[in-house]
């Protein structure tokens, strides 16, 4: 069994490691920047060790300087969290090297679902739908057309080298394709000097459905279910739930079960997370598979009773999974908002700086996950979360409610914060009733 | 149903109220003393009223302001609380002829409960065990000995007028009675001038089993199971949980059902607990009935998942309860830890003050219901306790192990608490165990 642990994070979800560590009985290493000598988790940990400056490249990202720190403080364990070194093959193999447990997938395994074309044919061959796409390059209308028909309409024509949206175009029926095609072709010679074009199949307002997986080093895999992470701006998750409102129990059979097959098919180990992007009727297309825990892990936990990180901790000391699939059992609703220090007026953009009155409320069906206090002055080097809000209740509805009545209650002073805008997607009439895709914040944000 | 609700109290269970209405779309109305203009559930409710100085007497205890901020607010209802107006049945008349509704039950209910001698009386012709004492006052040692084998040995000599242990003996053998009768009689006669005596079946340590019941005005009455209290201090409750490591579900059953007839013999409405004195050998005695909402209600709200404050808005609402007794289910284990603003090196003195720095921990399986932040002053006017934390596991050993790591994490700056002091029971070898009664304090206190 693990003893010690490292904690290469920082921010909450530091915090949320150092907790199960220390209900586990095992002792806790925490790493800080320059920027984090007063941060929660520098302070709640066993032990803390200063790795280096504020900027991430020197101190979280820094992987001899963590290896270092594991090595002298003899720990025998690293958990890396989520972001920073969290999907960096190159630093799992380096613990692999070091005779460190490193505490999420093999090293192989993370390289392969990092590369996302790898990934893309694992799961071709597992049998995992993935979306379709032409498999060669296209450089002329008539093989284009060939493609589009065979991916099926409607289609988005892409430039192979394209990017923000140059060279980009959806054709809905094989009437527009010719013209779209000339277009897009035309527009990606201009912005790119090459006209290679690739077509896929145009996923209509898509949900962003994620699979949690466990697996163990006995080869036992199984889900938890799904979250629904619709609501997001610019890829960024600000609001997710579970389960999925969009999801019965016979579309979450079967979506389980693929999880449990791509994470089979890749030789996975620990805890994982297996996006898809669900199309209206059901069909459903695998996008990629996240080899960590995830932020939005919480709710997840809460519907299923169970302590992920205690898991993941567990697998890592080579014991069994203490769950079989028939134990787990979806009750109630979680819904989690990211509270992040962020003015949504301006664009979002981060708001660092000190903490000067706080209020976070608690209560029946409240989980706060944070690393914030009143006179903690919040870093301009890190990512902009403060806290994760996480509510439960026995209905969707209710726990909409609840999440806002808790949220009506929050106070942060000094900073900005995007606790208003949260409100605003949980009073939305949309939201209320489910009907959510992954352009929902786009589409409140034009009214 | 109810619109609009005065929360008739103060502190952490003014809040848990006023969370719960606004959940249910109810308006709020506080009403706080001059000492808690700044309080969390002055600020918190829809609007708030200042009913008088500092002293409960004249502020908290004022029926006729209370009455009347509610009739000038157009409130509908009053939530008592618990401590206070909650038990006073001449308020919960006064209410009635108001036409204010009162959520709890009715002042007659109240009234008759709150006189123990009735109280004992009802629950003995309702079936209810009662602990065995003689029934007419005694004067001479020969009937005095008739009744001691009558309410079964080891028995409680006690002095009709008594109090304060004076003119009190256990005899726990007939061999014994005699000379602890003659003895006990004379102390009584020169404490009180009064040698008139009374004996009573001694219970040897027993625990503190009590039962949440809900009853609605159809006639429905269910139990949700126990709560053990036996950790306390001068009858004060310090740690409570449910369920009972002491109690089998074959015990649960009988003593729920006991509970239930206990309701339905005084036709009880609303919320209200039976308490009992539990024997090593499963046998057990009500000693009293709460006819309020308890301090430690949110641990039987996580084991069983249902909302209590909420129920007891429906059923003062004319609603009929929403569960039936099969559908109670106890599901983990949950712990509370009263925080309570006082030195126990110094025999528990209250300790008001400004709180001048504050963390209070958060994550999976920990719910905090408390009025504080960092600034505020706690006012000497009240009742020290500052927050309740409640944690939930799958196990007692998990619950007990979470329990250490959050206390562990605790911060309140400022002023004396009793923190330390809760993690010392938490740590100790009988509370680990479950070897508890309501000596426990009183025996860790002599070591």
């Amino acid at each position: 069994m693990i003893k010690k642990v490292l904690i290469a994070n920082r921010g909450e979800i530091a915090v949320r490691i150092i907790r199960a560590c220390r209900e586990m009985g095992i002792q806790t290493v925490a790493v800080y920047s320059e920027a984090d000598k007063e941060a929660v988790h520098t302070q709640l940990a066993d032990e803390a060790i200063c790795i280096g400056p504020a900027p991430s490249a020197e101190s979280y990202l820094s992987m001899e300087r963590i290896i270092s720190a594991t090595i002298t403080s003899g720990a025998d364990a690293i958990h890396p969290g989520f972001g920073f070194l969290s999907e960096n093959s190159k630093f799992a193999f380096l613990c692999e090297q070091c005779h460190i447990t490193f505490i999420g997938p093999s090293a192989e395994v993370i390289r392969k679902m990092g590369n996302k074309s790898q990934a893309r044919n694992t799961m071709i061959e597992a049998g995992v739908p993935v979306i379709p796409g032409s498999k060669d390059p296209i450089y002329d209308v008539r093989s284009a057309a060939v493609a589009a028909r065979e991916v099926g309409y409607p289609v988005i024509i892409k430039a192979a080298l394209g990017g923000g949206g140059k060279g980009m175009r959806v054709a809905n029926t094989p009437e527009e394709f010719e013209s779209s095609f000339l277009t897009a072709q035309k527009e990606a010679k201009n912005a790119f000097g090459d006209d290679t074009m690739y077509i896929e199949h145009f996923i209509r307002h898509p949900r962003h459905i994620e699979f949690q997986i466990l697996a163990d080093s006995k080869g036992n895999i199984i889900h938890f279910g799904e979250r629904d992470c619709s609501i997001q701006r610019n890829h960024q998750k600000m609001l997710e739930e579970a389960p999925s409102s969009a999801i019965t129990p016979k579309l979450r059979k079967v979506m389980g079960e693929t999880a449990v097959r791509a994470a089979k098919a890749c030789g996975y180990t620990n805890a994982g997370t297996v996006e898809f992007l669900l199309e209206n009727d059901e069909r459903f297309y695998f996008m990629e598979m996240n080899t960590r825990i995830q932020v939005e892990h919480p709710v997840t936990e809460w519907v299923t009773g169970v302590d992920l990180i205690k898991e993941q901790i567990k697998i890592a000391s080579g014991l069994p999974l203490s769950y079989k699939q028939k134990d787990i059992k979806i009750q109630g609703y979680a819904i989690e908002c990211r509270v992040n220090a962020e003015n949504p007026e301006k664009n979002f953009l981060p708001s660092p700086g000190t903490i000067t009155g706080m209020f976070l409320p608690g209560g029946k069906g409240v989980r706060i996950d944070s690393a914030i206090y009143e006179g903690y002055t919040v870093p301009a080097y890190y990512d902009s979360m403060l806290a994760k809000i996480i509510v439960y209740a026995d209905t969707r509805e209710e726990a909409i409610v609840k999440m806002r009545s808790v949220l009506g209650e929050v106070v942060i002073d000094g900073i900005d914060t995007n606790v208003d805008y949260l409100y605003q997607i949980l009073e939305h009439p949309d939201y209320c009733t489910g009907n959510v895709d992954i352009e929902f914040i786009e589409k409140m944000s034009e009214k």
